[in-house]
């Protein structure tokens, strides 16, 4: 079942590990089939050496096991309320990688200060509001992906795909698992060098002209950035 | 005598390595077998390169030598503190990791301001009081543990297993030297996580909720991460 | 066509990893053979993985496309701007390297506080002022290179092969694409201890004569450092 | 020609990259035969990937090159004045290592605060004075080996076996290369645990108890750390 969907989820996994984003069992990646609204995700609290594409667990999106021996990772319901309220999504990440975390536990929302963050963010990466007692008690990981909805009000979570969870750590996401662990990847550097920046000049700020400039020039109507396609 | 445990023992030392918390002969790992009350350690000052099961150490509770060519670790008086003040503990691992380390030298304990944090440790990471003049001259090393029980009056030390030496660095323990290791893996990540977010926020807190909630999802009666056992 | 300076070029993208200066497939190197007027440039948006010698792309110095079947770097009019304004420069370097990256992010110049600097750079490593909206949605790229220019008005930019382009990051150069990604090296460097220092002692001044006698040692026309060539 | 000592030289040279302390061509080592006064030391600007022991020179405590194709490294002059002023030293090693030299660039000298610097060295890592238009612009390197040895009156070069010269980088030294590279592991770990500790705590200080206590019971007449020899 989902064989394909199963090989690129474990591959997003170990790549996770290789770009230093993850430590012991740290992180995971989950891809979504829209045709059949079944969710792919990593097994929870399990090694990476040996993880096999068998491993993977196969949910509906509503947190049910479809498929699988083992327990999905117990952010699953996060990653199945972000499939929930963003439709473009396929592919969602989390890990604790350290800059991110770290700004995520200072509470504050990564400022677009530089075009290495422009030429993948749109806009600064938002950290969320405090949790309530009831959602922290009740239905934590599902009120996690709520309130990463909340922080996207008004705003294309496409431009910007990737969160900050307060006192928790980052989700990424993008059109496919490959894409969202490439999201995860700048992320991660974008965080170290504005923790970087701001110890050396606090007050920094980016001009708007040049944020639309560098996203537009790699994500734009008249992107050229790359190869064509 | 107490092969298994050498080898574990050898294999927990070498970890050390592998997961960058130490270098030169810096770090060392017991374990002890609750059973005859006989410690096994790694000697003191002996390159990790060449290290032998054979090479481990075994003293009983009062640090005598019961088996092994060489001196055991000059921080054994500590791990054997540890061992007779608590009495679940199965494994002990002193580093000199840099972030823990600092931490330590900053005479500081660390916060408990994010979930990786909470996830393994249930409170701040205490930083032992200073010593006094007597301690450090007399049985400075059996103080040291002395220091570390301190530390945990009125707290349990499985639930926070780890303490920093002020001025000195970091111990951790488990009910294995492998939990051990871990922990000290999860301590050095913490403590890198924590001195990044307390220079972008210095006034970071955590909510006490979300504190409860993710040591309780992972170590509570009822917790769901990971697989089951 | 210019084979030599293909591979040459190929080979210098490729430093730039092992050198830790990129990740993903951020970073460009090119070289100018001043003889045609011709430069060869790293295509954009390309993995390093499986780049060969022949998807290097040959442009002149007006940027129409001489041979090559993939886009040139996004990044190519800058280049062009710098081999045009400085004409002794053979190879140029972009890259998005963390702590450079940082300072032009932060809008600081890096200041010329050790030898390490000085052995290498004459003077302080210039932050370039602000685009305008102007520069910015005209011809970016070329504007880019154009402000480089303007940070080097009545400076040797042979002496001070570096600069930072404001809330971008860093570009090198030199006699050749080899020179050129060694001053990236050193740059970045250069770049890591000046905000530790600053962060240390935030007022750190170096001595006139000292910046002198080092780079002297190195590029006057006394030098004493290395082998005689 | 001391053959022995230019295959100990190499090897030390070669441990610096291993060590991640020094990049490019930075960093030198030598190593003396205090019999007939002659050193061994790394040639100046040499790339360190084929570098062999014959291409070790040799010079005496004057300076004249005694043997070697090679010119002797630039930084020649300061280690035979540190050989002349302290007579126990039998290797010297110089570095740019990132945070060391970053302290120097603070012209601050690193602060005893922990028992990771205890353990190795007795005192502060001192900074040198600012030097003389007359020392900078004649016999500039000697007169870096001259202010080190103005850091060390009244104190014992050997139970603080390193320096920072101001806005340079670190020197240190020991009975052997072997020893010095060592003392340059460790001082370049201790220099990145200070810069942490003092942006965590300003204020910090260590008991001076405590240092004694852990450098005697390393180097003390009643030494228990490591086997006996």
């Amino acid at each position: 079942m989902l064989e394909h969907v199963k090989q690129e989820v474990l591959r997003a996994n170990l790549d996770l590990v290789k770009r230093n984003l993850v430590i012991l069992t740290w992180g995971n990646v989950s891809a979504i089939d829209r045709q059949t609204g079944l969710v792919v995700i990593k097994p929870s609290g399990v090694e990476y050496d040996n993880m096999k594409a068998e491993d993977m667990v196969v949910v509906d999106l509503d947190g049910n096991v479809v498929e699988g021996r083992l327990r999905p990772s117990s952010d699953t319901p996060t990653h199945l309320a972000i499939y929930r309220h963003f439709p473009e999504v396929g592919g969602v990440v989390h890990t604790h990688s350290t800059y991110a975390t770290a700004w995520a536990q200072a509470g504050l929302s990564i400022p677009n200060i530089g075009t290495t963050h422009a030429d993948t963010f749109h806009c600064d990466i938002p950290c969320t509001e405090e949790m309530s007692r009831e959602q922290i008690t009740m239905a934590y990981e599902a009120a996690t992906g709520d309130i990463i909805a909340d922080a996207f009000v008004g705003k294309d979570p496409m431009h910007t795909p990737a969160v900050l969870v307060k006192h928790h750590g980052p989700f990424t996401w993008g059109k496919s698992a490959d894409e969202a662990v490439y999201n995860a990847v700048v992320l991660e550097e974008v965080a170290r060098m504005a923790s970087i920046t701001v110890a050396l000049n606090p007050k920094v700020e980016m001009n708007a002209d040049l944020i639309e400039k560098h996203y537009e020039r790699k994500h734009g109507a008249n992107a050229y950035y790359g190869q064509k396609k």
